[in-house]
């Protein structure tokens, strides 16, 4: 069937914001972890992140600055880091429930049952339960003017990762991590692999 | 094991590009039809699309000019729109090829022996063998300062979908579309539900 702009406006929001979120594919599950300078944690779940380049290694991320994740940005621009938590099968349930609207003095840490970690030379604190964890020191933040959405780039400091997981090329087995997908607001899935392609060349008899 | 920014700086390139690219977590795969003013077709596959806001429905996407895609952005800043084509496991070989170099005259669309498809009020070519294409508008183009990206946002005009694979909230089931996800550079992943996680409230005994 066709859908069109038009009738996006016209559907509920719900429905909308179901259709919508769905479009893009699959979504990476994170959760990122900050804390303000008063000591206190925070922990939203988060399918915006995105790779920005390897040399200098970036990620970004997209907030809504004026939904659930605002604590998060604002731990984010007082302390200038956070953490990158994949977010595996084992703790999705308890990742997803982050998202709800706790008052800045509760500690999704604690009412998600999942464990604050600090280590290496992050301030933030890790996810204990994720097995590949992202220090990450903040580059910039920028409001997108088409929608008031923040972009928050940061610059990689640490990673912590199982060795085991790591291929002889560089890649992370992320499938092996047991990371998981998320696809529209709410949906998780585990993944099956296909392979790996290689290094796509022109077929000669095309590229002249 | 512990990876710092300065082991990051010190791995040859390919190693560190594979990790890096490995960070984010699953990604979507997508293939973006563009057309330029003479008529040419190009089609490039991008793992960066991401959803940026459901009213006005906006996307945004990373793309790197000096790389691959440079043929696909110039033609989208010159017709002002493009398409965005799931990518399913019937097609995840021949998208993959689309990155290959191929001058500006060869058509990634044959050489990876996809069909374009024109259809809709778009006057970028879909995907023909694509189970859910997007029509957008560009909205604007902006280089990141941080290294030279460009960050594509565009609207969503149109959309071409089963209806069988939209649920009755608007939620479109793409693993039932087959649509995959992607982690690293090149390695391609079917998905396997664990279920949709009901909104999330505040535990009462936590949020007082």
């Amino acid at each position: 069937m066709k859908i069109t702009a038009q009738d996006l406006a016209h559907f509920d929001q719900t429905y909308r914001t179901h259709l919508v979120n769905s479009l893009a594919g699959f979504k990476s599950a994170n959760l990122i972890g900050t804390i303000d300078l008063q000591g206190a944690t925070n922990l939203a779940i988060v399918s915006s992140v995105f790779h920005l380049g390897a040399n200098p290694p970036l990620m970004g991320m997209i907030m809504r600055p004026h939904r659930v994740p605002r604590h998060t940005l604002e731990n984010i621009q007082q302390t200038k880091c956070y953490t990158i938590n994949h977010v595996n099968a084992d703790i999705y349930q308890q990742a997803h429930h982050t998202s709800a609207r706790y008052p800045k003095s509760q500690s999704e840490f604690a009412a998600a049952s999942l464990t604050p970690q600090f280590r290496g030379q992050m301030l933030a604190p890790y996810v204990e339960q994720s097995r590949l964890q992202i220090g990450m020191e903040l580059v910039s933040t920028q409001t997108l003017a088409v929608n008031d959405t923040e972009l928050v780039i940061g610059k990689v400091i640490e990673i912590h990762v199982p060795e085991s997981a790591i291929a002889s090329d560089g890649f992370i087995d992320i499938a092996q991590l047991n990371s998981v997908a998320v696809s529209g607001l709410d949906s998780y899935h585990t993944t099956q692999s296909l392979g790996r392609e290689p290094y796509a060349k022109p077929r000669p008899e095309l590229s002249t």
